[in-house]
C-alpha cells in the first residue's frame, strides 16, 4: 500500500504524476529529452532505455525496471532477449563494446558518481563512445537513481501483471513521455 | 579535472548546464518548483533547501552541499549555524520535530527508497507533517541523488573558495533557479 493517499488505479510513477502535476511536467520533459527525442543524443532511444532499465534493475525498482524494460524492447524491434540478457549479465550479452563500456560507467554512477575513474572514461572512448554519449549515460543513470527512489520511497503500486508493463512499453515507445497516463485498474 | 571537456570557468552543475542546455531547462524547472516557488509546498524554501543540503552532504557531494547550504542560509535569514548543525547532527539541532522526522525519511531515501517504513510515515505525521510534505521530502531527496551523481560522475569543478558558494547562495535565494549561471573564474 502506498505511504500516502495516491489516486487509485495508477501504477508506479503514474500515480505520483497524478498526485503532483506541478513536478510531473519537468520530470516528463526530462525523460522525453533524455530517452525519447532522436535529435538530443547519438545513442539510440533503445540504447538509452537499456541504460534506464539497467540502472532501475541495480536499484531493484520493480516498476521502473519492468516499464523501461518493456519500452526498451519496443525501441529495439522486439528484442526482448537482449533486454533480459543486459539486465542479467551485460558483459556476456550481444551489446556493442561501446555500450558495455558505458554500462560499466552507469554501474559506478548508480553507487556513487565519485567512483567513475579517468580510466573508465578513456576505455569508453577507446570503444567508440563520444564525450556527449558519456555525458548522456551519466545523466540517464543519475536520473533513474531519482525516479527509482521517488517510486519506491512512497511505496507506489507495482503491478504483477506483465501485460500492464507491456502496454505501457508500447505506449511510451510510440508516443514518448508527454502524453497522459491512463488508468490500468481501479482495484489494487 | 572534469571527465569531459566542459566550458571553463563554470563550477559544478553550471558547467553541465552550459554543456547541455536541452537538459538544463527541465532540471532547472524541477528545482525551481521543488525548492524555490512558495506556492508549490507548505515547507518553506529554507526547509526545502535544508533537505537538499542534507542529502548532498550524505552523498558527499561538495559542490551541491556547499551551494545549497549557502542558499539555505540566505533563505533562513542568515542562520548559518542551523545549516551547519543540521549537516553535522540534525537530531541535536534546533530544527522542529516535524523537520527532524522528515530528515529521517530523507536519510532512508538517500540509501534506498524501499527502506522507508510505514512507521517512519506515521511518526512524521504525529510530528505534524502532511502527506504532501512527506511527498516533497521524498522527491527533493531523490532529485538530489540525481544532481549529486550528475555533478560527481563527470568530475566537475568544485571550487575551494567559500566566497564562490556564498555568491551563488545569495543569487539563487534571491532570483530562484531560472536565471543564467555566471562566470566565476576563467582559471581552474
Amino acid at each position: 500500500m502506498p505511504h500516502i493517499d495516491l489516486p487509485a488505479g495508477y501504477p508506479g510513477i503514474r500515480s505520483l504524476f497524478m498526485y503532483s502535476p506541478v513536478t510531473a511536467l519537468p520530470l516528463n520533459n526530462l525523460v522525453q529529452t533524455l530517452l525519447h527525442d532522436k535529435e538530443t543524443s547519438t545513442l539510440t532511444p533503445g540504447e538509452r532505455e537499456l541504460i534506464a532499465t539497467y540502472t532501475s534493475s541495480l536499484n531493484n525498482c520493480k516498476y521502473c525496471a519492468s516499464t523501461h524494460g518493456a519500452i526498451a524492447k519496443y525501441q529495439l524491434d522486439g528484442n526482448e532477449e537482449l533486454v533480459r540478457n543486459v539486465v542479467a549479465d551485460f558483459e556476456h550479452s550481444d551489446l556493442s563494446p561501446k555500450m558495455k563500456a558505458l554500462l560499466k560507467i552507469a554501474a559506478k554512477v548508480q553507487r556513487d558518481g565519485k567512483d567513475v575513474t579517468a580510466h573508465d572514461i578513456s576505455f569508453a572512448k577507446e570503444q567508440g563512445a563520444t564525450e556527449k554519449e558519456i555525458h548522456d549515460t551519466v545523466l540517464i543513470t543519475a536520473a533513474f537513481c531519482m525516479f527509482n527512489r521517488y517510486v519506491d520511497g512512497l511505496a507506489t503500486w507495482a503491478p504483477n501483471d506483465e501485460a500492464v508493463y507491456d502496454a505501457i512499453g508500447k505506449q511510451r515507445a510510440t508516443e514518448g513521455y508527454m502524453t497522459k497516463p491512463f488508468v490500468v485498474s481501479e482495484s489494487k
